[in-house]
């Protein structure tokens, strides 16, 4: 017998990968969150069905999503994650011993629940004593908060489901607030290929060059996500990613890793011609 | 009744699109050529069953091809073509005016008939005065011949079939004298990411190297090709790609592109760290 795990990237396109075994399936109050052995990504984590991460490259995307903040301002000091339930981007920022206290905000017990059991490689450093672990609403989390951290990096999942009220202007307003002066905000910011990915990402980057005064979009290459072609959206009160970049900054500490480094940080921000013109213009 | 065409990636590993109509279908002297008009990507040409170029992203491809070396050498009078039977990269090269004379060796007439049949808008360009069509062995027209074009880009099938010459060093040497002395090579450089696909691309990119002292990668997001991630090659005598791009210059040419841009051109030389360790060490 062979067993296939097909995503449904629109409703023409489909990935499928070969499984070797169905790990782990379970319900939550939020969502369907199951665990895969495939033959070529090795484990995979979905929820309601869709891609969230693998191990064969979720390297690529927790690399951008820490690493372009990080190395844009190595101060940094406090951080907020919201989602991230995996653990890859909080392993990553644990890896700078300048971070003082990092927060993660994820809604769902049973996404971190599976991915102990599943992914220890990245699950095993949500216990560094640096970090608190809140089951709460990110949405809520950032209420009424001010000037508390100096990065909050949205790693959710798509805007559909419990994901939907992190894509608002109202949380973008309140992450602002929640930010120190020389704050920073990351999200995932979805595709630019495929017309439902990209109406989504255009939403949410409008919606936060509204608030903040620098706002950019950074790419990256991930395979397993809908087109391979994905976006990060970095905002922030001061900081350009670009401009106060520091490279020799970054690289003096002497962190190895496998997709990031500061030219290629540089050039991440490169966007193609259609991409910028749908941004710029509100339209595909 | 619904209608897929599925391309098997890897072992384990299948993208598939959803198809309106099998349009078109010959088995050449070469290999098997089909034209399907899909739901997400318009027309797909396919080459063995295997993605050559689509309707929807074919402008990346293209783009990348011909725009980063164009850039590089603005005074580029004289280019050969190998393969590219479905007209796009002599689409572009025709946009540069400055250009005097392209031929194109394509080995397989019938790629170029289905693509004049089915991608009027890629292939009429090959009736420009300057294009001169040989359906030729690229392999074989490359022999013999002493710095004759300022340009040669090797936009090839997979090195399987017909298309396995145009990776050996032979070739690469013949191409080496077959170019000026500020000449440029580009070649389609496969995938870094699926293990087979990545052996390719080391393989060549070495035994480029071996030859020309200067020799580059760089990469762009092609959605349906295998991962997304897809690299070129680019070598030449003289010029380094990002040292020697002059951005003003060919920004003043003022064509308008959908993917290129020379911000753009010079990221994508900034290759991921696994990317680069891997043409380096030679291993995955």
């Amino acid at each position: 017998m062979e067993l296939w795990y097909t995503e449904e990237q629109t409703e023409h396109v489909r990935l499928s990968m070969k499984v070797k075994k169905h790990l782990y399936s379970k319900k939550s109050p939020f969502q369907q969150i199951d665990v895969l052995d495939t033959y070529e990504f090795g484990k995979l984590l979905t929820i309601d069905g869709l891609v969230m991460v693998t191990e064969k490259d979720e390297f690529i995307y927790h690399d951008m999503i820490t690493h372009v903040p990080m190395a844009t301002n190595p101060n940094i000091k406090k951080v907020l994650v919201i989602g991230a339930g995996d653990g890859g981007t909080v392993r990553e920022l644990t890896r700078y011993k300048t971070i003082e206290k990092i927060d993660m905000v994820e809604i769902d017990e049973v996404v971190v629940a599976a991915s102990r059991e599943h992914f220890d490689i990245t699950a095993c450093r949500l216990d560094d004593p640096r970090v608190n672990l809140y089951f709460e609403d990110g949405i809520k989390f950032v209420e009424g908060k001010e000037s508390v951290y100096d990065l909050i990096i949205v790693d959710s999942t798509d805007p559909i489901g419990p994901g939907e009220g992190l894509f608002t202007t109202e949380f973008y307003k309140n992450c602002y607030k929640t930010l120190t002066e020389e704050g920073i905000l990351v999200n995932q910011n979805e595709s630019p290929y495929y017309e439902e990915d990209a109406q989504e990402m255009i939403r949410a980057s409008r919606k936060i060059k509204d608030i903040f005064p620098i706002a950019e979009v950074y790419q990256a290459h991930i395979p397993t996500y809908p087109s391979g072609h994905w976006l990060f959206g970095f905002a922030s009160k001061k900081l350009h990613p670009v401009k106060d970049l520091d490279e020799k900054k970054w690289n003096d500490l002497g962190l190895k890793t496998k997709y990031y480094n500061t030219q290629l940080h540089v050039g991440s921000f490169a966007l193609p011609n259609y991409v910028k013109e749908m941004i710029e213009t509100g339209t595909i």
